[in-house]
């Protein structure tokens, strides 16, 4: 760092993506993206937009709001879109943490709550999640602080009911609870029908993973119209023009293709189900998932060797050196050819080290 | 606001970006938008790379970084792009400023510059430009702060040499200085070749005027490594994937499209010269400006007054309620028709009002 970097930010310690190599070709299955390329109306939508970019994009986001809105059947006052999930998720640690509010979440989730903490200078809490890496809600009763949780979590895969989620909700009404629905599309329950009922309730979505939008860069969060005013508060004095005008076209496109976002999200549960038998059957304990990834780990072969094995074999995963989850890989569920090909490897990466 | 927003930001007056009406069709000189589409290599850009969105961008960006390198004859390591650059000003007043070490700017500038600040918890001090709003350099010795200078000068128009600008670099050698190069195509000096000699200066371009591409969404901060590796920290710990794949492969389009680029600034300058002329003609006192934009007023009539009549003539301008410039309205450069609309409709308000 510069002798300039306020001392503020000494001790930030940036989160790492998940590898995005150019050099070589890989079977990508590390970072969660869908095998499914956008939907030709996405495309369609890109391609206008892209033709009329000397314009400013509409700041308010009206009509992307508005195709939101009606998909989820909320009102358009209730949703924000943003670049990424990411930013509606850095929005809400600088709206609703601060010094007297910390943030909380599970020890294993998503690694970038802490960095948006400590970005903000916000003090943060974690809570253990079970042995068996499930969340007991029961832990975030009045908890004191803002809650993060991802439903599904990620890297587990695990889902909370819906009457689960209301739980915690419920029981930190003096506080924002924040549900990181990324997953949420290849089987688990949404809250947004909850941010009717409750004031302090922020769901976030994306269009990376179910909408294969993951290059455009496009997520929103849904909420009571007051929390959603206090965030756009942040994004116009962030970043006014946050999202591009490519972008939202292609979520406007994406929205309307109800058909094929319902085709990929059922190939990809399906290709999970294979897959999760496959390396069962190969002895890999594999976390009953929710999302488009399984978590899984072998009793013969630790993370990080299985991580190195298969990349040596061209496929690409996920291993976090974190303790509590060193001995699991995050495998994101591709084409069905692609999880033909890890399983193949796996097999043969295990026949090796016996 | 509602009850769960952090009291930090109960202050925050977001910034208000011009408007972007979708009722009816204006004739738009109100947000410095080009009248030219993106060039075509732009736009064969974002068609390939919406086709492969479903993948993540590249964090890195260095593609992009090694095309705006190349074109500004910098080191990529020199090179941040952004969402915007709004977003690489976002980034510095998170990194270079903190409680100890406030912003500096001047009194009439970018708007955005006190939200940031405030939005950040950080104390700003602004300098008085002079009474004919140009800057002087000598007030900016030894500022005792990180300094922000928009290089020509929005909403004024006006810019300093390059010598000038070096002045305050070297006058500042504890801290960092910005110099937000927005509008520096349209003539002006850019200090990115300073960058080399000086570790303490950060200059910010924006493709977004002179490349035609506001609605993409894309700037970048050029400086030493040390500097850039300091914002790069800020944007991997609030969005590692800041710049979509789209607006990424509009910029190397739109660099690798020189003659476009330098016909369109011609065209630019050109119609600048005839509005200027026919204003000041009418007799409107016009600052003279090295930007996409002209900063009049008029003895006769005020800045309220000219810019509802112009709107209800359907022409948009921009006006600025501070009283330093109250008498004003910024007039964006737009295409030689739209210009000669523009002096008629003046004329005419001009010739009703006596």
């Amino acid at each position: 760092m510069s002798r300039y970097l306020s001392p503020r930010l000494a001790s930030l310690v940036p989160y790492t993506p998940g590898e995005q190599p150019r050099e070589r070709r890989y079977i990508k299955l590390n970072t969660n993206e869908s095998p499914f390329p956008p939907s030709p109306r996405a495309l369609a939508g890109a391609r206008e937009a892209a033709a009329r970019a000397e314009l400013y994009p509409d700041p308010t986001m009206k009509a992307l709001r508005e195709a939101i809105a009606g998909t989820l059947g909320v009102a358009p006052e209730c949703v924000l879109p943003t670049n990424g999930s990411d930013e509606i998720l850095s929005y809400a640690f600088c709206a609703f943490c601060d010094k007297e509010t910390p943030a909380v979440f599970p020890d294993v989730t998503y690694g970038f709550y802490s960095v948006f903490a400590t970005l903000y200078g916000v003090p943060y809490r974690t809570v253990p999640l079970k042995e068996d890496l499930t969340l007991d809600p029961r832990d975030y009763a009045a908890a004191g602080g803002t809650v993060f949780i991802a439903n599904p979590n990620a890297p587990t895969g695990l889902a909370l009911s819906l009457r689960e989620v209301e739980e915690i909700v419920r029981s930190n009404r003096e506080n924002v609870v924040v549900i990181d629905e990324a997953y949420v599309d290849f089987g688990a329950e949404s809250a947004v029908s909850l941010t009717k009922k409750y004031e302090n309730l922020l769901v976030t979505q994306t269009f990376s993973k179910s909408r294969s939008m993951a290059g455009a860069r496009l997520g929103f969060g849904v909420a009571s119209p007051a929390l959603i005013r206090d965030l756009d508060t942040v994004k116009y004095s962030q970043n006014p023009y946050n999202v591009n005008a490519m972008s939202a076209a292609m979520g406007i496109g994406a929205l309307a293709d109800a058909e094929t976002f319902a085709a990929n999200c059922r190939a990809i549960i399906k290709t999970r189900a294979y897959t999760a038998g496959a390396l069962g059957g190969l002895g890999f304990e594999v976390i009953p998932s929710l999302t488009n990834f399984l978590f899984v780990r072998h009793p013969s072969i630790s993370g990080a060797d299985l991580y190195t094995a298969l990349r040596e074999r061209g496929i690409l995963v996920r291993h976090f050196t974190s303790p509590r989850i060193a001995d699991y890989n995050r495998i994101t569920v591709g084409s069905q050819e692609e999880m033909e090909a890890l399983v193949a490897a796996a097999e043969a990466i295990l026949e090796e080290t016996k």
